[in-house]
């Protein structure tokens, strides 16, 4: 993907970051866990994306799991959010804020690595969605929730997206010249897409004759 | 695995669409999902399966995912689904004998692969088995339903009795002669079995004490 | 890792032949299971965390997959537990005996492999531990429980302080003096620490402001 390496570095490690706290706190709010459980929790959310992306690319052992710098931030996040979860929970949309931004890094990411390691534009978008959706998948399921990306609500969309996104400026090369303003553009473009479709409540269509339950709240 | 390989990526291909079939009108009927869920549950019951396999085998990235045939055809049957649950559930029997087919094809072709690749017999086996099986079982992960493969009922069993025998036939050399026969007779002996199950609700044996919980019906 | 591969090889399918007795009996005590339910259950409880360190250390096909004897220790434990349930009913403690047996076991191993190929101390630890915990984890997710990892109670932390301990003896030389012996020692810390946890109900530290909910019993 993208020429400067280090800016994309830090965009993944910021994503990780935003994903670890968002696991650790899900997970305190969720089930009855303890100090081991917060941070397994954490570091799953924020590394489990980009494994399921590396098995599936052949790239093993995980960039995520031998890179020490993505552990160490992980765990990190997932310390603060045990430490600190009743002070942010009073910050409850900054959650969301920081659940989307590590959807729209990974995806960026996880599609330019894919690029990368010479995959077609369609694998290489659903690796980008992939890379964004997988870690929280794998902490819905260990504590029995629904995974977000089958629920109601704009989530794999926006991650597609800027997958896409990334494809594109790749074919055209674009990424050449910009390098990291196009990623930070995608990643954008997913970011505001996720945000908008939470405060309006915007959803993906519904089988023909299964409109939405009502009295459900999709998001208890 | 047996000769003609492009009567068997057919068979495949027909496993794929069938598991995409039934994934997404199984997600559609168990829980409230949109577009997205109904394709992404669909699409992975249909490669789900072949990916467990591949990464079992050492061979990645998984052929499932690399080819965009069995990406293609997995959603163009998740689509499908989408569009005509409501018309398709009056089909009810129709979506068993969909997702028998899907069991029998890919136990066959995972055996087959897992032959090809230098596995053993008892690891084709069991390969076999997992590639009928495991896609369904991640479907039904996600949207937290016991796997059918853990119920009452024939599962795995027929998907075991097929890929034995490609492992026999394989053994014997029959393949070299008869090829897409002998892997449509294996296919065939699986799917008649997972239907005589069903049709004549025959379980596999409890543990001694354990028999079947009166009143509790094993396939709601 | 230590010298005497033999040694270790029979610590590693004795650790098998626990877990898959442990996930046989869990499962048969948790669900409405047949004999194939219980094998699946006992074999992956048996194979399972061995296979997700293979992945993690990219070292496909798996050993606990390819080779036979894993396969068929943990099969015979599965089938045991299936005939004499009921026996085996009566001596609850033996259970968590076993249990603890085949995580100080496998994180032993895990840890050993992970630096005989290559991975830094960190990794090695995290992947003995995810060793120890992880069939466990697969298991009690297909039969829809909040895994044992994720619960009140010393679990990980024992796994964590094992496979540390063969990280340590490593680095300053002793496994090649002692080789097993060194490995036994850290199998039986983590050993005695789980069992200490589990007999005066020890626990890691909560989240501040999330004590234990009062009458919840933890292991239901």
């Amino acid at each position: 993907m993208p020429g400067d390496l280090s800016v994309l570095l830090v965009l993944d490690l910021v994503g990780t970051f935003a994903f670890a706290l968002n696991g650790a706190l899900t997970a305190i709010r969720a089930v009855d866990v303890d100090l081991v459980g917060v941070l397994t929790l954490g570091v799953i959310t924020a590394v489990g994306g980009g494994i399921i992306r590396d098995v599936l690319l052949g790239a093993l052992p995980p960039a995520t799991f031998v890179d020490w710098r993505y552990l160490a931030v992980a765990a990190a996040g997932a310390l603060i959010a045990f430490g600190f979860s009743r002070q942010l929970r009073r910050l409850r949309i900054s959650i969301h804020v920081l659940d989307a931004a590590g959807l729209s890094l990974f995806a960026v990411s996880g599609a330019g690595k894919a690029l990368e390691l010479g995959m077609g534009p369609a694998q290489a978008v659903l690796l980008g969605a992939l890379t964004g959706v997988g870690g929280g998948t794998i902490r819905d399921v260990l504590i029995r929730r629904v995974p977000d990306v089958l629920r109601t609500g704009l989530y794999a969309i926006p991650a597609l997206l800027a997958a896409a996104l990334v494809v594109i400026t790749s074919r055209v090369g674009v990424d050449q010249v910009l390098g990291a303003p196009a990623a930070l553009t995608a990643a954008g473009v997913c970011f505001a897409v996720r945000m908008l479709g939470l405060r309006f409540r915007l959803n993906a269509p519904r089988p023909p004759g299964h409109g939405p339950r009502p009295g459900v709240d999709p998001r208890p």
